[in-house]
């Protein structure tokens, strides 16, 4: 309910200010810009842009892990699709990186009655010897449980961390308290003196394929074999120690670590009047190996290029709209990688940089935007009474929590000072596809696609046709980063 | 609306039989034997008896493959827990078998841009030379298709039969049409001259997890490595033609056969008046290997136990009620190997055999009852007035189509006269997981588990406290086999 009064209110102050648009306010939008934008939202409704770049991407290429020759060919193809679209100064901007490779890996709990439980090797996790790790199973709830041991106590033991299903919410926040447990989880049992460690795959499903993602290094390297078990056998596992057994498992796993290089596809729509102004539209090439990245995060870059295309097609707003394929989000260590959005930042003068008036990455898959965000200091102003107006009827409401960060592509550059726009997914059933082998085409709803290729296209367009000055109506606790 | 109708005018005929049961006719349900069966039924909603058995047979055990040491284990425990239960004479009944195990495999679509393919080899499918088999895929969207091209004309390819998802219905009709796809397909590969078989799973979902099954002796052997591809893999292969693509794959398999033995389990709650009077509730021990066979068919063996221990409980019916946990329903091949049910057959003296009064299966997960079958010399009869009037208030409606062969278990003692009832389970959901890992024991509904111990308490009661005489009831056609 008081949503809906306040967007009410926003509805009939943005109806207000339309009224006046002839007297000039600064940073008010034009009554012709919001026109082209609701236009182009409808346009977008109707286009298969999005659709057909996401299919080719995902079938020619199938899963494209950060530096393997299927993420730079699918890099190399995108830069011409790009082209063929139209977009100009399509470049590929290379970095080296420290990719990985999974290899075999295997999960057997040994006994009286061997059973074969579904793993996945984490991210940048090392190999197993040869004979692979063999232990008695430990189990912890939290990663708090695991912590709280002594250290040294866990020898030549595994280490089980069980904290349950992730929880399905509209904006994905189940997901932050188990991927700490990813990220440290290893770390941590290394220091309890753990042979291995294995958990219940972060995700919301109870289907025999587990999560992968990435887990963190400690002094150059994860310092012991991680894995992710799918969310049966890990119901599995811990029920049979519910049972009173005390369960031995042996894990192998043969993955590695590779000197390579990734690579950025960056594509414009110059501005028609201030072609030195970028608003950058982010997403990412690579996938997890176990897919095709389907939703992460094909489905993010057919957004982001449809959503460009279609304003290139109507003709080109005043600041120029670019397009960034980002290589290498997924297996990014900051210790010792790149990743596509360092590497882009990198490549900018101060000057570019400050040129750089809005930003926005479309990396949570391809099911309906429910709310937008902007800048803090946005609220209230005429851009946001626009933005309101044009995005309800697609059913993409204000956001209350506005989007200030971004995600691990834009990142940088919104760390370096650029202001940032959230267009939110429903996140209810990401969490039961991501980083598993799952993703793949069939998960998209072309119609559910085409809502986001309309907000993103209704948005941009109004911030790109205009001279709002986002920096400004950052909040004064941001504004000086 | 048929259905309500003709429901109607039973049970009211049911309900007039009661009030001239005095007069004794033949073959009438006593009221007391109504009255029982519903309070069994009522009982059977509250137990807990089906739930443990299959939660402890999928959690210690794991998958049990025809022949396997899991499978011979999980006898020995079954026939300990029936023991346990309270069970009489409680026996092992062995036979030979030819086994098959997965061993390792894989799929790889060559090229400039190579893909991981999901795929299972089909049961008693040989392997592929260690190199393993390389060809271009010649698609197929029909048997007859594949039927149709010359004798050696697919010389080197790799047929593949894509003809689409099963489609889910509630009587699980949707099987039929695919599972002749995969028991002739190889074969008739084979005759073409092809290298070997894959096909899209026969399946409704579309989870990166394929569908196995049994593929058909040629000769003594299955004569192509033949595998299934998962839905979405199938669709990216389809997909990938479809742009004008001519992959090449690359298929592995180290799949073989071996000698061993398989076994049925048998336990008796005799007969009060009667105990030479035998009524079989069959399912089966045996489970694919990819998955931990909770609903295939794990849940038959929990549900036909739970029923008649639920008998017990009361005090026996006049005629004894036999469980079998058949051994080796997956990969029987008719021309070499054994399977439970003729292993059952053949132990059965003539006298013994015509003393096997009524029979069932339960063989098609854990979903709901929503209809029971009886001989069709019964419609009309007291005792299908009587099972209406008990099954209804759980939502078990007569079936118009009678239950006339039962599964593969009781398939022999059908087939040798056994007059036969069936009880219908929603199957709807049923090929999203038949024969796939993803069979394991959080697929069970707790609530419809306990539904069908209900339809299967009752109805047996029924047939087991009641002079009924089944064969009598069948139609003229079957009645003298």
């Amino acid at each position: 309910m008081v949503r809906s009064v306040r967007l009410a209110s926003l509805l009939s102050a943005g109806v207000c200010a339309l009224a006046v648009l002839g007297a000039g306010a600064a940073q008010a939008q034009s009554a012709g810009a919001i026109r082209a934008a609701e236009q182009l939202r409808d346009q977008a409704l109707q286009s298969n842009i999005a659709l057909d770049y996401v299919t080719q991407l995902t079938t020619r290429f199938g899963a494209r892990p950060a530096g393997s020759p299927s993420e730079q060919a699918a890099a190399a193809w995108a830069a011409d699709y790009m082209r063929a679209q139209g977009f100009k100064n399509v470049r590929i901007q290379e970095f080296p990186l420290v990719g990985w490779e999974r290899g075999e890996e295997s999960a057997t709990l040994l006994g009286a009655n061997p059973q074969h439980l579904v793993v996945a090797a984490l991210g940048h996790s090392v190999a197993t010897p040869a004979a692979g790790v063999e232990g008695e199973v430990v189990r912890f709830r939290t990663l708090e449980e695991l912590q709280a041991v002594p250290d040294g106590s866990l020898r030549g033991k595994i280490a089980y961390v069980d904290a349950g299903q992730l929880i399905p919410m509209q904006d994905g926040s189940g997901y932050g308290p188990l991927t700490r447990i990813r990220g440290a989880g290893p770390g941590v049992a290394a220091q309890k003196g753990a042979a291995a460690f294995i958990m219940r795959s972060v995700g919301s499903d109870m289907h025999r394929m587990p999560h992968t993602g990435t887990t963190r290094y400690i002094d150059g390297k994860v310092p012991l074999p991680g894995f992710a078990l799918s969310g049966p056998d890990a119901s599995q596992l811990s029920r049979l120690m519910d049972m009173g057994e005390k369960p031995r498992l042996r894990l192998t796993s043969t993955a590695h670590t590779y000197e390579t290089k990734s690579q950025n596809v960056i594509g414009d729509l110059p501005g028609r009047t201030h072609p030195e102004q970028v608003i950058v539209l982010g997403s990412h090439m690579d996938s997890w190996d176990l897919g095709t990245g389907a939703i992460d995060d094909g489905a993010g870059g057919a957004i982001t290029l449809a959503a460009a295309k279609l304003m290139m097609e109507r003709g080109a707003p005043a600041r120029t709209v670019r397009v960034i394929l980002y290589g290498s989000e997924e297996v990014a260590q900051p210790t010792n990688t790149g990743n596509g959005g360092g590497a882009y930042l990198r490549s900018l003068s101060p000057d570019e940089l400050k040129n750089h008036v809005f930003t926005g990455e479309s990396d949570f898959g391809a099911d309906r935007v429910y709310a937008f965000g902007l800048p803090v200091g946005a609220q209230g102003s005429d851009f946001a009474k626009a933005a309101a107006r044009v995005l309800y009827p697609i059913g993409v409401l204000p956001s209350p929590d506005p989007e200030l960060h971004g995600g691990a592509d834009i990142g940088p550059i919104v760390e370096a000072g650029v202001p940032v726009f959230g267009l939110n997914q429903d996140g209810t059933r990401y969490f039961d596809l991501h980083h598993t082998a799952d993703d793949t085409l069939d998960k998209i709803d072309p119609k559910q696609l085409s809502q986001n290729v309309a907000a993103w296209t209704a948005l941009v367009w109004l911030a790109a046709d205009s001279d709002v000055d986002f920096r400004a109506m950052r909040p004064a606790a941001t504004a000086g980063r």
